[in-house]
């Protein structure tokens, strides 16, 4: 693994293991849309017990830092876990942010992709959000990918993959990173679950529909009746993480906070 | 071809075919006001069955991909395509976006130059629309070049080359690549259609207009009367491609989709 | 010290005296919310008459100069200046400017750890505010750290350590230079005191309260009382540097001035 | 000369004439707060008949072209003119633009700096605006500088040099030019007229006041009777180059353009 921290001057890797994993089958969810796809992948994480192997940190992050449950300072990062079992062996990617800058982006997805190819990875599933202007109360779940192929394998009555001219561009990671897998030949596909689309949204629903999917497909054996209580921790996270402009609570009164620093 | 490759770390190029051309002529149509260039140029494809030759990639195109007629995922590109024909060999330039920063919109343009160089082509037609407050109802054409001789060329009752203190600068890649076009001692020429302003609307008045004055000019030989039926399918990829916020169309109700990753 | 003009390409480091120092702790305060850590840092240059040795210049920095009290121009800058005492030697960070650029902010912060290594420094301590809605009538300091045994060590009946889900994102050299300090080997806290959010706003209360905390645990010997005389120049100072649109103070009548160049 | 080409990799030098001037002044006069610097240069341009031999472009100048008296397009440049006399040779610089990023404008500063080095120049006289919110009906003059001699030289009743505490930053090449000479070992001065703060106005007025010193100091013998007839071409050029949104004039109707490309 060593070879990839010099491919990329804009990121560095802290490598806390090296597991041996079989043809592992990545699962991407960042912050975004609803926060769909780090609900999803934050609660596997959990559920499943997955162990990190793997920081990601870079000067085209944002330049601050957020206070861990230690109460001490964490800088941005993106978090790479694994977990192994009989069926699927998988990485499960998470993180703080997302690039914001394009190119930046771009070497991120690139980067990734090196990750998942030195484990001999061959499919990828990334997690998003599609944001509607209300709060949906029965969302579906769209897909799209880079072959027809995954497509089918992860066909399912909740799934509709019929979606030419009815979605726009799919922005950031989650997106990008199926549209570069097909120059590394890994069969690539997204899940988006739809989802209001205000910025610090909790898209809990919309997750809850994607992991159904997941857990059938990958024979995960989650507890999802797990979900509602989990969430209140990535609730918390995201609130203080995705957002400039938090409540600032006080015992004795309300007041609100803008920057710090 | 290959020497192309090297001269750009910004863009990937992407080679399908190696065609012969006789000095062809390169016609730009990009993303743009009214999406007058890019309406002309993909009509042009359609209707004179151009072959696509190359694709290009780059890190600064935006970090996101859409999803195409096969329901599956396109990362953004610029297209060429060529057409020979016994008047003038064709190569056609369209794509899903223009570089948003300035550097890579010189880089840009520098490498399509590169490419038509190699080509022996010498002469450049980009075409862009003049954004009204309104709705335009008999549209005109203007036009600016880098020589007074190709002026000449494509004089036409039709359009209007008097326009210095009538039009501010002409952005993007349309207005530089005739700009840059000098240094490679290639004789350019830019076409300009009034239309309206809006971002996502379809200029067709405008863009028949231009179709009209390179039918003629160079013999294309184009079923114009095809226009309006081929529009549609052009209208719904820009309407997919160029907005960020679309209209998301369930069959039962309507909701309104913004962002999506 | 001249090996670290080469690290940085960004930075250009004028260095006015090499002073000999004993593992000096390191005290930040640049402009930012409520100017709370560029108020306490210049007041503590000021009370403990410390003594300019460095100069930071960068290109990253805005692109403006600034009329100094001679009515000449200077370039945006950062400055570090030294306190030698029995308990404590002291090297103070100030400045004119944050980087606005997530990498230039990175880098910065890399190149003070730099410095401070040099010198064997092995403590950091950065300022900052943290922006309320309101005035707070009565401002609470608050720390976080990169690890437990600083805050320990600044422990105060004035400082609340217990932040975890109260307080987001620490934004900028106040919040990065912590977080960076830990590949460093070096211990790292920051006081944050709470004050007015508003861009201009001179937040004297709260640095009052962390200028007191400094000054006890680590014996300065401040003179507090003369805050407010001083407080003045400062005020002046930031009016100037930090807004763009400021008011243009005629004797026989007031105009506002907007952009200068 | 060849050397500078090679020194900076963002700048395009495009040499017209290696005049032989001896120890010139350079004058700098770009767009910007009534546009009183371009105002001025271009004036002295026209009036004392001085000669192009310099243009420099950049692909950190924006991705867009203008037309020209010609109706041809030009690219967005930087000029260098120069006007040999008995009292002072003169180098004034005009230009289209200024770079918008940050580090552009360093480096295009410090490429001038090393052009007029080349050429012994050991004086800089930059010109500029001070926006205030209402049009002055008798503008005064302002200057600051990075030494006091130079001050000294250009004093003048029409110029008030105490303007600590009075003026913020100075922005883009007007302050930075005079901030940079300093390393060079140059003596640098900015003369700032007061001015109307909106974005397209004309100051000629404060235009006027500047060039009556530039007169007097540097006997130019100035034909400033003519201001008022030249000032129609100037804002011309200034209204189609600096405005993205102008008004397009037809003869039967008004329209108004935006965007054009």
């Amino acid at each position: 693994m060593g070879g990839i921290q010099k491919k990329s001057k804009m990121f560095k890797i802290k490598k806390i293991s090296n597991p041996a994993l079989k043809n592992p089958i990545l699962i991407e969810g960042l912050p975004g849309i609803g926060n769909v796809g780090k609900i999803c992948v934050d609660f596997m994480i959990d559920n499943l017990e997955a162990k990190k192997f793997m920081e990601i940190y870079s000067d085209s992050f944002p330049s601050s830092v957020f206070v861990n449950e230690y109460n001490l300072v964490d800088l941005p990062k993106i978090e790479l876990f694994y977990k192994k079992s009989k069926n699927n062996d998988l990485i499960l990617l998470s993180g703080d942010i997302q690039p914001t800058e394009e190119h930046a982006c771009y070497e991120l997805c690139n980067l990734i992709l090196d990750i998942l190819e030195k484990f001999k990875g061959k499919e990828i599933i990334t997690l998003g959000g599609i944001g509607l202007s209300k709060i949906p109360e029965d969302p579906k779940i769209y897909c799209t990918a880079n072959n027809k192929e995954i497509i089918k394998k992860y066909k399912s009555p909740l799934i509709n993959s019929n979606i030419f001219g009815v979605v726009g561009p799919i922005i950031g990671v989650t997106g990008l990173l199926v549209g570069l897998a097909e120059e590394k030949k890994m069969s690539a596909i997204t899940l988006l679950a739809q989802t209001f689309a205000h910025p610090t949204y909790i898209g809990i629903k919309g997750s809850r529909e994607i992991l159904k999917v997941l857990d059938k497909k990958l024979k995960l054996s989650l507890d999802l009746n797990s979900l509602d209580k989990e969430i209140k921790n990535i609730e918390k996270e995201i609130m203080l993480k995705t957002q400039k402009i938090i409540t600032f609570k006080k015992k004795d009164k309300k007041q609100e906070t803008s920057y710090i620093g």
